[in-house]
């Protein structure tokens, strides 16, 4: 029936082409690598060597017999693969021969197993599998992973993550919006009492100075409450953080403490019920009166009250924005800081607050509209870093062009931007941990011979679902870290880059945040819509963050604008039609690079080098700036004025913003990686380096697909090395979600048990 | 009376003053600039400049009197304010002076207006407004495309719309359970009472035994609350449902007209802890006992209890599906009516029941776990129309094969799944109206030259952020109500067709409903985050719909499975191989017309023409049909067993599974589309139907690039189609969605109004 007799040193390879042709896994480039070891393996003679390189022939591939006589060799044996072996494949191997005919272990069989870099999961059907189960392999260590990503906040993060472990920031399910509010007002209070407030502020006013410390623990309060991170980002980012950047020394005196410590509760009046994203559009009135030496606030119009204002319905003050007037001139938006309340925590006269009501989530968080009418307060209140009356009731600004002074002050906020960045990658690494942690015990079907039925992490869907996101959020963590401590670099004070970086970075990530709760939600079935298993909460919390500190398709614009404007730099200089010749040979020179070979090259050591990856990233991001940049030209040559224009590129707009931010995360990572000194940790960052750029790529293949950059055999290989690398990653999926840190007291899902 | 006698110089600056002093909206800031421009305008004469100086003294305003004299003014001159135009305040000015004297245009004005940088929205009350703008064309009329879409059941749809504006129907924030449970529940009782809950069942039990209208009514319900929809389903469809589709006479005698009236509260326990999608494997038992002729029902184990089950806290009885064990064999799983409580609403011994909680949405409707400790029933509460237990206690079924009886049972649930695709797309079509008409008032940025800020609905990325949506609902709708309509259709007994479809639509419609919510909240901004806008709750209780009646991952390999079948249905005569064979050189026929030609061709006529989007479906389907089989026959030849071979392509089962869905829509809406008698309207839905091809084509275009069938240049010429269409619809949007028909009563949002 089955000819099974082999030489021994056949028989040690016949599970490796069993599984070779058992499957479409191998690419070419792959299959010389086992056949690079074959002939350097000394234990086989020549006859040996030849047959079993004969079987590698992809033109006259083994006949179907033949894989039947190795599966009846295989079957027939009683070997067992044991999953959780370090090189369960070589080790099988080995049994399988030393049973036979009791021979040495050949190394030349492992270091196949390590080329080839395919796991139990990919092979096990073919085999009978010794149960020595193991959901995740020990091979990496979540608390190395956990290290690398605090980085230089480790003993802070660490000392947070402690403080948290109290009965007040258990999470618990407050339906009505008044015990939650208060519930969320205490924790804020427990840790301003800690110091935890004041992180960012200079130490004479009780912090550490130390903004990039503050946005990792901010991120940590996601896992407690998404209403906390608002509120708390309320009172000590944007309402401390503008007497901090925005008012001068007799503020920070007066307030900064307060603020810090909570005895100050106030909150940040910017947006307007007419006025949301054109923030230079607001309408609240800022009037200097010379006769009593004050400024009187006020609110106009209907549509002109501010709204959603967090923390206002606890608040005793606000810092107000508003068109500054003085002597019957405007002089642009200027903040203001505002009673609101008296001790008694009445509204003070000509302020009236309105609570906002419920919302989809962060229903612990306060929001309000608040009306002025014709509100004093002393010219002293104007925070006047940037802008300042004078004694003699002149105004004086050291900016004289309003437009760049508007900016700047809006710049001091781009800290609460990466803030809320962090905020929505806490969101979806909590949403993660549960989904995985669920999935790697959640069973369901199986066929009808196994007695379990399937971890739901088994299923490859299952992986293509959560994997990548992890891989993203290991990207964006590492991404925002570099972003924090480029802002809070002193040494730099042209923030205009970062400015830019940071808008595009915002959007990317807190719609990838939204995008990975649902898709956990949705893994989770059922149990991710109770709302004791956190989920639900993650995704109505986190919703509004695609919105707040700047709307993501208006900030996307922004984003492509700050890139045009550095190309449009380059050609204030030389001229516009030479630098845009220049970028065109540019793109040429790399189109003729792109050919036929290039773009379809599939092979892995092609697919995984990061050299192709930043080619791909940067080429995107040059060429959607080219014919951007051409398209508006051609606009403003037409006559049509500049605003029209960039209407009509506002998609094109959004993919340069979001190209230019997949492009920088990716940089930012892979730059990180070279500095990881433990090597084998490196390893897994860079292989999540290469899920990440691979699955952007995917996402994107349409538009590389259309320019030509890639091929369609090649954007096949990305499809299905996406797929791959996320089986490759399922036995490590638990260390890399437990590398997130998450602490087990506030990982309290069910679920996630 | 009045003292209208102004010169032409005063006359001119009426209608600012009017507004001026008619609002308290100006701060004194912005007085000083008319005042300035007074100050500068030569056309005045000294007397007048005075004048008007006079009635800017904010120390002593103009009287009431005089107000009223320019009001009279300015009413019986029967000049309109035409809110369109760039300066609309001065040009009204012009015409109330040229009306009366004949001057030309006065610039002066013109700067005051900018300057006050005030809105026709902030004034408008004050005049008599020519509506020359309109937001929306109306060469289209909504109640022609609303008739349309009601098809059959207008007079029944019309009737309920009008049933709906009642008190008890309006929708309002309850955050507690208890509270929003016993509103809903009220609900579905008034329902009940007027007839809606039987529709389905014969007449003899109350209803008309129509099946499509109860599932236009049912859409309806998620325009007043989305747990009213839900409760209702489970109360009227799948309880009653079960007693109509699975009992025989003595059960609809029994219960099923109290079902109907809801005298009995019913639950459908089918779902378990530890089973949800493989129902198949479901624990709970219940065993025939021939010494008392009863069935007992228990659970077994731990994460044996229902689970998620909704009405599980009003019910007095459950439909409990539970392996059915006669004479110690195991019959598979059967349903089995099981009372929960008694006339005291305590529940009887060995029943338990627990709350499950608050969830992410819909939580108007009580859903709970269940426990039975060897609870005794009747052997006639099984029902028992596919199988049943004789009066000798031996089992008998007329479906011989175990299998196809349990897909017989399950497959009465069709019509459930079609109404929780009925349901999510109701909620989507709900979202996008808010969402469009908020789109239509809200206005954000303008250029520097006009007064007025645009309108959001007028930004390209709004336009391409709704429209496609709103022609995937008009595609979908139709796609429904043909389904329902061959669901229903007695006359075609084999439903395993329309079984595959369902399920592969059920899947792309809720996963459509849900993104297109989510798009609708962000383009709405934090206006759509509060909930008094009805999205945010929208969003909560849409997200369960992917999962409930079949996890859509589980569904979609259901539906590509079919396909699979019907193709297999086809070699098992013609055998295997001759099939592939005959496919394959289909395909290379299709591939062989799509030569470059084809496949760049971009020009509209081909663009818009179904036959190329039929074209591009279908081959997309029978391609992926066709690789599908090769990966699996390969597999299977290779020894793979067909389980593992299954998961090896669960990817690829998804995408096929999608691919037929669309198809299946696009065919159904375009064969619709040829029986509209109403040319103009015809073309509209016409359009509508080209853009959801498009956009599909567009949202796989990797794909379609990757196979040839579309080149580089196609691609993207498909791309500014898609936006194109988006704008083209742009002065048609609101009558689109005023064409879903939601009653006004039922558009509450705030910011739809």
């Amino acid at each position: 029936m089955f000819n099974t007799d082999y030489s021994q040193g056949i028989l040690q390879y016949i599970p490796f082409f069993y599984v070779i042709w058992s499957d479409d896994l191998l690419s070419a480039s792959e299959i010389s690598v086992v056949m690079k070891t074959i002939e350097q393996d000394d234990s086989l003679d020549t006859n040996e060597k030849e047959q079993l390189l004969l079987w590698l022939n992809t033109e006259n591939p083994p006949s179907d017999t033949e894989i039947k006589n190795w599966k009846h060799t295989i079957a027939t044996s009683e070997v067992k693969l044991i999953e959780s072996e370090t090189y369960p494949l070589a080790s099988f191997s080995q049994r399988l021969t030393q049973q036979q005919n009791g021979i040495g272990f050949n190394d030349h069989l492992k270091h196949i197993e390590i080329n080839l870099g395919i796991q139990p999961n990919h092979y096990n059907h073919l085999f009978d599998v010794e149960v020595v189960h193991e959901k995740t392999s020990d091979q990496y260590d979540a608390t190395i992973l956990d290290k690398i990503l605090k980085g230089p906040h480790a003993e802070t993060v660490d000392g947070f993550r402690e403080f948290l472990d109290q009965p007040i920031f258990r999470w618990e399910i407050l339906r009505n919006k008044a015990d939650f509010r208060a519930r969320i007002l205490e924790q804020v209070q427990t840790l301003a009492k800690k110091g935890y407030g004041a992180m960012a502020y200079p130490a004479e006013y009780g912090g550490t100075g130390n903004m990039p410390a503050y946005a990792a623990i901010f991120e940590h309060l996601m896992f407690v409450d998404g209403s906390l991170a608002v509120k708390f980002g309320v009172q000590f980012g944007l309402f401390g953080g503008s007497i901090q950047k925005l008012g001068s020394k007799r503020h920070h005196d007066q307030y900064l403490t307060n603020a810090g410590t909570t005895q100050l509760l106030g909150c940040f009046a910017m947006t307007e019920t007419g006025h949301g994203s054109n923030v230079r559009g607001i309408r609240t009135t800022a009037t200097y009166e010379p006769t009593s030496d004050s400024i009187v606030i006020h609110t106009p119009g209907k549509n002109d009250n501010k709204e959603y204002i967090g923390n206002a319905l606890h608040s005793k003050m606000a810092t107000v924005f508003a068109q500054l007037i003085v002597d019957g001139k405007n002089e642009g938006v200027h903040a203001i800081l505002v009673p609101l309340r008296n001790e008694k925590h009445e509204e003070l006269e000509g302020i009236t607050v309105e609570d906002n009501g419920y919302k989809l989530g962060l229903n612990g968080v306060d929001n309000g509209k608040i009306w002025f009418n014709n509100v004093r307060v002393p010219r002293e209140n104007l925070l006047n870093k940037y802008g300042e009356i004078r004694d003699d009731g002149t105004y004086f600004s050291s900016i004289k062009n309003p437009n760049k002074r508007f900016f700047t002050m809006l710049g001091t906020l781009v800290g609460g931007r990466i803030c809320v960045a962090r905020g929505a990658l806490g969101g979806a690494k909590m949403a993660l941990s549960i989904a995985v942690k669920y999935a790697l015990n959640r069973r369901q079907f199986n066929d009808s011979v196994k007695i379990q039925e399937d971890l739901i992490m088994d299923y490859p869907t299952h992986q293509i679902r959560l994997t990548p996101s992890i891989a993203s959020a290991y990207v964006y963590h590492v991404t925002l870290e570099e972003m924090m401590k480029r802002y809070s670099d002193d040494s730099q004070p042209d923030k205009r880059k970062i400015e830019t970086q940071v808008a595009g970075l915002k959007s990317i990530i807190t719609w990838f945040a939204n995008d990975t709760i649902q898709e956990c939600r949705e893994a989770c079935g059922g149990k991710g819509y109770l709302l004791e298993n956190r989920i639900a909460d993650l995704k109505g919390d986190v919703d509004i963050f695609t919105t707040f500190e700047g709307d993501n398709t208006v900030l996307l614009q922004l984003a492509a604008k700050g890139v045009l404007s550095d190309f449009q730099a380059e050609f204030n200089s030389a001229g516009f039609t030479s630098v845009l010749k220049l970028l065109q040979s540019q793109l040429s020179d790399t189109l003729t690079a792109i050919n036929p070979l290039y773009s379809n090259k599939v092979d892995a050591e092609h697919l995984y080098n990061p050299k192709f990856h930043k080619h791909a990233f940067s080429y995107r991001t040059r060429r959607l700036t080219y014919t951007l940049a051409m398209r508006i030209r051609n606009y403003i040559k037409k006559g049509v004025p500049s605003y029209q224009a960039f209407l009509k590129v506002q998609t094109h707009l959004l993919a340069l913003g979001k190209a230019y931010s997949v492009e920088l995360a990716y940089g930012v990572f892979h730059d990180f990686c070279e500095t990881v000194t433990d090597a084998e940790h490196k390893d897994l960052l860079e292989k999540l380096g290469t899920l990440y750029a691979l699955n952007e790529i995917h996402a994107d293949a349409r538009w590389f697909l259309e320019q030509g950059y890639i091929g369609g055999t090649k954007s096949k290989a990305i499809r299905q090395r996406v797929e791959r690398l996320s089986t490759e990653l399922r036995p490590h999926i638990e260390v890399l979600v437990d590398g997130f840190g998450i602490p087990e007291h506030c990982l309290t899902a069910p679920i996630a048990q």
